[in-house]
């Protein structure tokens, strides 16, 4: 069916085209376009905007399973038509915006369900189970990893989780509140904040993702040097499987066995769908307090770093860019004209110019404890040549945290290629693996003229390593797309060899697939075989995702 | 075989029936006697010492069994003489020393194999599979769950992990060390001592128990409000298991699907064996402080130390003693004579008279934040009426920390039963958990004239909840075993229907298996089969452990 342009208004297209409109436009300022142009050179095809028109199959849904679909949630709750398929199609990665962009439709489901309940999601999988339909689990969409994309071979449902989105009880004594998978970050802040509390996971994708997406996934957010990863605060989680309820968790903790949560954790909708969730949330700090800092070097910023995570004294944020993200970041929203000369001169006599921006939020519960941590803090970072930028670079930073995807769009409106990833190791590791990272994007890119702009910052700081996040931005054109992919190839083939995980927060997805066995073993890929055989014995969970289907794949674990 | 007076020396009996003779001998005072004797009443039967012979039953090893373990270990690590068998048969719960001490060598092991290397391990497992030959990993010997209790009905080894006990590397910069299994507590600090670091994980055991019995268990220390859980501090694991070698864990962190390092976690020898282990460790605090308080009652103190854990402020060790277990720690250990009553007078004057003990130790890297830390703390212990022992209080803790055991052996030659069981709950669930335990135990107990005294402490606090740890003191008696075990399953039973786990840190073993549906569920139970039947077919490792036998069992997990 071809959707037209009647039906395609300037919002629609925005809404599967764009992360969105921000409420200021996110343009190029005169000295950022300059400092990407004498670098990765001007880009010319635009992205093959604007879409006017987009065909779209029909549904291949069977009569009686959309009967039985229908009869398991309600008529109103069973969406086949195109929007509503085109809407729950595709994450949010650079391929998928450029496949969207393109009116490519490959992998749009036959039907969009929408469960209200645990037990309808329960019957829903019982239906798709007797009609061998694949379920997708779709949140707020947001995976970078083709998380939710359905194989297009096969005939399959997006399960939305908009209507599962309800904060169900916050015990304010224990520190504990269970909610449906669907809330999104920005809803369940502002429940909390109302009561005074705080979860305090703020991945980048916060104003969009759904808080069942963050523990499918194992997400970490800006604050988890402080608030800790989401595998640190789910306690709990309910997932319907397709065969029953699955509970799995105990609070505030238990050496009864295996900790079974750990699986639903990461599993990605690939063994079921999280209905529920138990998290750990903490008060609203009374201090805050987030400043800049400039590093001699990315080096000396990573020692920095190292330094404050083992000795326990970071703060909620700790972001270390390298030198090329320091000198983007400073042409995109740091000082002009005079003020930026002035500024220059400034970090040269302190002895860091060209330096590596550190980022430093603080949060505490008293200002008498939020200055003695910083206090010592400062001490160490002083010993490191770390210089202070003052409140207003943290504050600015702060303010536009969100604002990478925006910067996304802005970007592949002027047809430039756009994209991240992530990864992390030990501390001793974390300098060859940043060379390694970096060294595979110019071999992938930096060819046929193309000279990629690689940036990189160390975030999520742990006491035994970090997390290095990349962001590569290329001329685009209309090879871009496979160029990219194959440059993703390369790309992902570097970071195990270093010692780095395929994936820090992105999570697996389809994308990160063919590495899995690199990062788990022969015997781990059995046991999430095993696993899914057991929880979800007709295969119908996320094919692709995690594990490939069934048949098509990885030999049985080796008998050593 | 017969083993009598000439091969029993004295030594040899104090080995497999005494937890061991501490440097300064452990007696109970007059007053500590007269407390005891007043609540409890005087015990008449000695726990049947002393042990002057042993019928041993011969090992059934098959010869061709034999054989091959001697050619996987060498001849001299296959020992199958009867006293080194004795010596690696059953754990230490007070059952286990009640059967030592009446000479009951059920359950004794067919050989004792020692391997010195992860691939000796493999093959001893091959061995076994071939021969359907059970195994029970035996590192410190210190479970309180029947964890290395061999069934009887099986022939059956105990692997021995005394070769496997070295420091493999320690990477300073990283913070991480890769030791193998069999390293005791006290020799791994010991090396990381010389280096600059501790692991901080300090169970009353530690003694005697080994780090691959920490991650195997998922054991808490003493100061794990501090330095956390051994799940918390475990990177990574390499297991030997039938199937061959599994890896598992990723430093520091990552989304690549579900996290199997906490399959490993817990998995008591059920799955494998732990071969190698990389865990977090940390720089040697620089200073450091112990103290006691009181507070006005056990409730007012729950309050206090949930207050802490929730604001961030908790030491290293935070311990808080019930009304019953100050009072005996006062009559055990505390001042006598006039002291006891000025003391007893100063308590009153200070509203804290029959409080609740509390131990708080701090731990940091520096004096100043050390001191930021413990006013803030101490800020908020005011508000809950708390009120400050001092210095020596905290510091004869510290040195009397591992003397429990030592002391149950002083109470079991006097004829006493004691045995503790702990549980953790959500905050909001601990005070009726507190008293729906100890209800339990006096329903089982306080029958036939018997007085049972129960104590118990909150420790191992997190911020959603904490862990309560029970002790248990009765007149023994011939029938002081059979009363035992039935009021274990009258306490164990009250446990998960009030909110507790059934153990926050002995782990299930055999004695905790019929409550582990309970906490995991029919779909929990169903995956820990699936995940035994993958990496251990043939249902050699640990039979009876975490899971019945197959075939004796559980129900397949339920369709809903």
């Amino acid at each position: 069916m071809t959707v037209g342009p009647d039906a395609l208004t300037p919002d629609l297209v925005d809404r599967f085209t764009r992360w969105g409109r921000p409420s200021t436009p996110v343009t190029l300022s005169g000295p950022a376009q300059e400092f990407l142009e004498a670098r990765v050179g001007m880009a010319t095809v635009a992205s093959n905007l604007p879409v006017t028109q987009i065909c779209i199959p029909d549904s291949r849904l069977p009569g009686p399973a959309l009967d039985a679909l229908v009869a398991a949630v309600g008529v109103t709750q069973v969406l086949i038509d195109p929007i509503s398929r085109l809407l729950h199609s595709r994450g949010m990665s650079y391929l998928d915006m450029l496949a969207r962009r393109t009116a490519d439709t490959n992998g749009i489901p036959d039907a969009v369900v929408k469960p209200a309940t645990h037990d309808e999601v329960l019957a829903v999988l019982q239906v798709c189970t007797r009609y061998r339909i694949c379920v997708v689990p779709f949140g707020g969409g947001t995976s970078v990893v083709a998380g939710v994309t359905r194989p297009a071979e096969a005939i399959g449902i997006a399960i939305s989780m908009e209507r599962l989105g309800a904060l169900i009880a916050l015990d304010a004594l224990s520190g504990l509140v269970r909610v449906q998978p669907g809330i999104s970050g920005p809803e369940l802040e502002r429940i909390l904040g109302e009561r005074g509390f705080t979860l305090g996971h703020l991945p980048q994708s916060w104003e969009r993702a759904t808080v069942g997406g963050y523990a499918a996934t194992r997400s970490a957010g800006q604050a988890s040097s402080g608030y800790g990863r989401i595998d640190d605060m789910a306690q709990s989680v309910t997932v319907a499987t397709p065969i029953g309820t699955w509970s799995a968790g105990r609070v505030p903790a238990s050496a009864a066995g295996p900790d079974l949560l750990h699986l639903a954790l990461g599993s990605e909708g690939a063994f079921g769908i999280i209905t529920e969730i138990t998290l750990r949330v903490r008060r609203t700090p009374k201090a805050s307090r987030y400043e800049g800092a400039m590093a001699p070097t990315f080096a000396a910023g990573i020692s920095a770093c190292r330094e404050l995570a083992q000795l326990g004294l970071t703060g909620s944020v700790l972001r270390l860019s390298d030198e090329s993200e320091t000198a983007a970041s400073l042409a995109m929203s740091g000082p002009t004209g005079l003020k930026r000369k002035l500024f220059d001169r400034y970090l040269a006599v302190r002895k860091v110019g060209q330096g590596a921006l550190l980022i430093l939020g603080w949060e505490e519960q008293s200002a008498a404890l939020l200055d003695a941590r910083r206090d010592a803090a400062w001490n160490v970072l002083k010993k490191f040549g770390v210089v202070s930028l003052g409140k207003g670079v943290g504050t600015a930073w702060r303010h536009s945290r969100y604002a990478g995807p925006y910067l996304r769009d802005t970007l592949l409106d002027g047809g430039y290629l756009v994209e991240t990833f992530e990864t992390a190791a030990s501390w001793n590791l974390v300098p060859d693996l940043y060379e390694a990272a970096r060294g595979a994007v110019h071999q992938a890119l930096a060819t046929g003229g193309h000279t990629p702009y690689v940036m990189a910052h160390v975030s999520h700081v742990y006491e035994t390593g970090a997390c290095i996040y990349f962001t590569v931005i290329d001329r685009g054109g209309p090879e871009a797309g496979p160029r990219w992919r194959e440059a993703k190839t390369t790309i992902s083939g570097a970071l195990q060899p270093a010692g780095g995980t395929i994936t820090h927060h992105h999570g697996i997805g389809r994308d990160h697939q063919p590495w899995l066995r690199a990062e788990i073993g022969g015997i781990g890929i059995g046991l999430l075989r095993a696993i899914k055989a057991e929880l979800d014995p007709d295969q119908i969970m996320n094919p692709g995702v995690l594990l490939r289907p069934a048949g098509t794949g990885d030999p049985p674990a080796a008998i050593v």
